[in-house]
């Protein structure tokens, strides 16, 4: 999902996330990967990261390798990841403890350490804004639903507070027992926001999930509060949906077609892809 | 492997494979896959092409549905190949016919066919070429080695004869159990060239398997006979040497090294990387 913007000049990087406002810092929770080392009598660790922390791995790697026994192993998988569900099963064979970094746990496995990495950024100021700007005051409409994603979820008791305090009578919910808090969504995931409320306000980086939500309810009105690129806007489909239909309209004139699957464990629908192509 | 060549003009695609002399036409042997399908019952086909031949996939997996029962269903891997190792063994495990491409088997397995996809371009003008421009006259050494790839394994005893029928004596042998064919070089094996010639005929496209076998055999002539692009040329493995002993120098500042793993099955060799990682 991408959304254009037209009105802005060349070489603003608001909404890019390539100029941040605020430096994140992450707790990489080194100490729970040595433990579980240390238990498990471990010779060797897998490291996951998503595509954003990529970069960091090589560091994480060496400060763990600083407080792990000698001869213990360190691997960094190389592979795209986008998302919980999207683990290196290749590496997790091949090591005894496998840490996957920046998502909230999903599959359940002795193996598998989940290190969410929560931002340490405040969401409180971004949140006034939202209110100043685009959330409809409490007088005029008090229901607000809340969502955030994974690294911003150990603020999300800060988002409600801040919202009741100023009249507001804020609806959350734990979407379904994939979504491991209550408040969150995922890239597959909007149950969340199946609320009771007109408007909800999405606390965090991107586009792709408060498009995604605004998608799957057209009725609510999305207000994204970004924190990090300190950014207030409201989840707009039109051009996404323009774009889509755009490539649909070309798609017409085909003759034959192709369904693409992914390969990947968590990011495939075989039993779809087949569904597609037995009913075509 | 790589070579620049700094004496052509900009836009001249000789030795590039993007501007063709002779167009191939290749066999399928659609028959030998229909029968597979028919003995077997079975009722899902892969295909895997190597990268050169991967948009004519779409246009075989059409033909073959002409040929096929319904309801079978044809697969095409969308994962770079790159050798007769490279197998997509995640289509393979769930298909009950899988089709391999382009190079001549390696591994033992009731459900692969390989298809070797036989150029029928002529080789003997080529031949003839290479004999009159860089090969030693059969008075000055008559002693020849000759390789060639799977591709114009069909063409072997046509160049043979042609070069006996002009006084050489032909030093050819098959490499080891790994290869299919006398003379056959891989791009992971030049045991073929290990004759008792000084000068080695490579008839076939690429830089690749000519710069490997002279790489592996540095005091011999290695010739290059190209069928394709109508070039001949030779091996000259200086400038890539010259670009390797580049990079090496440059990594000689680093303070820390990774070591990166292929995760295909034959194309990653986990006990060398584990190796490195332990005795540096």
């Amino acid at each position: 999902m991408s959304q254009e913007s037209t009105d802005r000049p060349d070489g603003d990087l608001r909404e890019t996330g390539m100029s941040l406002r605020h430096d994140r810092e992450w707790d990489y929770e080194l100490d729970r990967i040595t433990d579980a080392v240390a238990e498990r009598d471990a010779t060797s660790v897998g490291l996951q990261f998503p595509e954003g922390l990529k970069r960091r791995g090589p560091g994480v790697a060496d400060d763990l390798r600083e407080l792990l026994p000698d001869g213990v192993n360190v691997l960094i998988s190389g592979q795209p990841c986008y998302g919980a569900c999207d683990l290196d099963t290749f590496l997790m064979k091949r090591t005894d403890v496998f840490v996957h970094f920046g998502h909230s746990p999903m599959k359940e496995s002795e193996k598998i350490i989940y290190v969410p990495l929560f931002s340490n950024v405040e969401v409180t100021p971004i949140v006034e804004r939202a209110m100043e700007e685009e959330l409809a005051s409490p007088d005029e409409d008090p229901d607000v639903g809340l969502v955030t994603t994974a690294q911003h979820m150990n603020k999300f008791d800060d988002m409600r507070a801040y919202l009741e305090e100023r009249g507001y009578e804020v609806h959350t919910r734990r979407g379904d027992e994939r979504l491991t808090h209550e408040g969150q969504v995922l890239g597959c995931n909007y149950a969340s926001a199946e609320v009771d409320a007109d408007q909800v306000l999405y606390v965090g980086g991107g586009k792709f999930h408060p498009l995604g939500l605004a998608m799957e309810y057209p009725d609510k009105h999305v207000v994204i509060a970004d924190p990090v690129n300190n950014v207030v806007t409201v989840a707009d489909t039109e051009t996404f949906m323009k774009q889509r239909y755009a490539s649909v309209h070309k798609a017409m004139d085909a003759d034959t077609w192709g369904v693409i699957f992914c390969t990947k464990i968590g990011q495939g629908r075989w039993e779809e892809a087949e569904e597609i192509v037995e009913n075509n």
